[in-house]
Formats: C-alpha cells, structure tokens, sequence
C-alpha cells in the first residue's frame, strides 16, 4: 500500500471513522513520528533552521492540500510546524489523512 | 502613537515585560480584537472565505514578520487563522509586539 501514489477523495461524512485497528494499519505507511491522539488525530511536528525554510514547508504542505482538497491544521513558529490531521465530517480519522501525510512526507 | 509607523527593534532580554498599565495604553492604538492573556501574549483571530484567501494573508504576515525581524505564532485552518505574539527572551510583551500588531491590522 503506497499512500503517496493514491488521491484523496470527497469525505462529505456518512462512513465510520477509521477505528484503532484500521488507524494501526495504516500507521504502518508513514512515517513512524506522526503521533494518533484518542483515535481522532494525527500530528507530526516538523523542525527547521529558519523562518525561511519554515514557510517553504508551510507553502508547500498548503499547496498539497489544495491539490488533494484536504486542509490539515498547521501550527506554525519560528522553526517548526506542527501538522494536525483529522477528517472533521466523521469526527475522525479516515484514509485520506494518511494520504496527506504520506506526502506530506515527501515533502 | 502611529504605531504601524514605527519598527520592531531587537529585543535580547534584559527590559522588563510591559505591565498592565503599560499594555492597557499600547492596546488602544490596535484594534479591539486582539486579546491579552495573562498580561504575556495578544492574540487575533481572523476568518476567511476560502483556503487561498488564508494563505495569502499568511504569507503576508511572514513577510511582515521577517521584515520586522519578529514572528508571530500563527494556527492556521482552512478558514481561520490565529494569530500569538509576544517577546520571548523577555517572557511577556514589548512594543514590538503592539508594533507587529498594528501592521497585521493593516493587512
């Protein structure tokens, strides 16, 4: 399962959010330093040298999100981005997160 | 007091944080919206129509900010943006951060 090579698709809600099995599946496809929170979240945090690189990082991750029509949350400082992910119509974690953050890996 | 005629200066530590009189008098010359918490950080939220609206505005922002030689913290969703400022090495506010407040305000 390559999550960086599929699209994320329209979630308007109606499906179950992914529950603890289905997260700890695909948690296996990225990177191990993003973290799931109460089965609804996950977050990665991103360090950088300075607010230059920082803001490539922030453009770039916004430029994905456009592209997949997927927003995450972004806490941006000095020389670090927090990325929160979550699919806010089920209140939960569905597969187009981990899509994102897949790429949000390759980045 | 033009405040967003006025230019951050470095801020190495070593003055003391504004107390509250002090912050009740710079808080006159931004807009109303911004918040103070505990007499150590004012924050602003601002809300936009869609997601390029938002990131252009933070992009704006981090301009400023690498201008003014003074970042903000920003929590950026798909609609909203928080935007923190305070004075770390001082543990509080400084003038810089009513200065950097006044030119968001401008945006």
């Amino acid at each position: 399962m390559d999550l960086s090579k599929k699209k994320c698709v329209p979630c308007e809600g109606g499906v179950p959010p992914f529950d603890e099995h289905k997260i700890a599946e695909y948690k296996k496809h990225i990177q191990p330093d993003w973290k799931v929170t109460d089965n609804k979240k996950i977050s990665r945090e991103f360090l950088f040298v300075n607010y230059r690189h920082t803001m490539e990082f922030v453009n770039n991750v916004a430029n994905l999100a456009e592209e997949e029509g997927h927003h995450p949350d972004m806490h941006v400082h000095y020389g670090k981005v927090l990325i929160e992910l979550s699919t806010h119509s089920i209140k939960g974690l569905s597969e187009n997160d981990f899509i994102l953050a897949a790429k949000i890996d390759l980045l």
